[in-house]
């Protein structure tokens, strides 16, 4: 029952790897009445050049927005601007693909502080916290804007109407930690990640009443900056599969953690 | 096979509510060979009345430590304190029970924000990690200086030998979040217990080689300041369920969420 993706869209952390190449296949694989916000820390900075090429590949369709999910004031800055160019309209998916993760996936307990602990939360947990409910009058316009088919009422969620998509990790689920605390540890982005679970959970709840669909997904282990060069899927695949998964979201999967092939990921 | 606990231990929060009982049911249920080091805020203040109550009225077994989980300061310097007293023996079980509920049971999302959120992560994840973390030495010296008897052997784990004790919640729980959202949101308190259950779950494997088990417990829904005074359970029967359940503890339990009753709780 999957169709593509369109409306408005914001994706954090969109300067590179799976935040990149979302920018990109949503640009290429969508049509004229669809509009990325693509949020990263520097947008004039070295570090978007290749953001600002794919700007440049798709006239009108990309604005690129200062952001970073650190900053409660940055974040309120780039609601507005988003608030202001979508003028009547809505926002249909926020995708929150931001995310840090200190010190690193090879340091031990013993090199982990305060600093990595507080850092990682407040750029993975309590900047998708504080976007979501700043976009919340946004994304509950989105979803008032468009009703379902009268054939579809009971599948009334979808990321096309009105969703918010958090990029978790399979690193998030505390039931499968045995599986891969031997090869890395990483205390503060495990417990983030995991906290970001419930955060998404617990949106699910509050915002059903909007019909906004919140759903958690793992993007798979993917060769980036943060996965590292031996990891098995290229950011293409996993972008390709997440996009196709997402577009196929519906009411049983908010609240829930799925992969990139939309197998459901226990807590 | 419940033997009662005994040796070293540090209970975090205890000038009221669950920690004040766990103090005052610990020191009437051990013998001489227990030391209970209470650590709160304020041990001169007005709130800490009850606690140096209990302190006289068992001489010499509870020693009053200045702790403030928020300030890593202050968990450097208690730890440094219980080290000084303990001299050439081992903690052997350390309760983390301090914890905080901002801004409160009954406040909507739109009431909450930041600092909530950064706040309850600190004293409820950051605390019990950085302690966890400076008390390792002490842990470790626990563990090594009980060996368990030989028939004992694959059961090398318990509360009585060197523990972690992580003072969750039901409320903890991503799968039994819609069981209880509607009552309550609290989104900071929720989503710093689920990462309280990842931290203890990576404790629990990073510390298995040292023979420390590492188990998160559900108290109850307690009248206490924090649970309300509609709660079902009073802080006695929570106390009292918990401690007998900590004593009864084993390697299968590591890593695990379970309540004063004993039953797991799924994640």
């Amino acid at each position: 029952m999957s169709q593509r993706l369109e409306g408005n869209v914001v994706v954090t952390g969109s300067n590179r790897g799976i935040g990149l190449e979302l920018v990109k296949q949503l640009a290429e694989g969508t049509g004229e009445e669809t509009h990325i916000y693509a949020g990263c820390r520097a947008p004039e900075g070295t570090g978007a050049e290749a953001l600002r090429d794919i700007q440049t590949q798709y006239p009108g369709k990309i604005t690129i927005i200062k952001l970073d999910m650190s900053d409660e004031d940055s974040i309120s800055a780039a609601v507005q601007e988003v608030n202001k160019q979508i003028e009547a309209g809505g926002l249909n998916l926020l995708i929150n693909n931001a995310a840090i993760n200190q010190p690193g996936p090879l340091a031990p307990l013993s090199a982990t502080g305060k600093k990595d602990m507080m850092d990682v939360y407040e750029t993975n947990v309590v900047g998708p916290f504080l976007i979501a409910k700043m976009f919340l009058p946004l994304l509950k316009r989105a979803a008032e804007m468009s009703s379902p088919a009268k054939d579809m009422e009971e599948e009334n969620m979808s990321c096309r109407r009105s969703a918010i998509i958090n990029i978790s990790t399979v690193i998030s689920s505390i039931h499968k930690c045995p599986e891969t605390f031997a090869q890395v540890q990483m205390y503060p982005y495990r417990v983030s990640k995991a906290a970001l679970n419930m955060l998404t959970r617990c949106q699910s709840l509050d915002f059903k009443r909007h019909n906004i669909l919140v759903t958690a997904i793992h993007p798979g282990w993917v060769r980036t900056e943060m996965g590292g060069s031996e990891a098995v899927l290229s950011t293409k695949d996993s972008v390709l599969g997440m996009l196709t998964i997402m577009s196929s979201l519906g009411n049983k999967d908010s609240g829930m953690l799925v992969d990139w092939q939309g197998n459901t990921i226990p807590w």
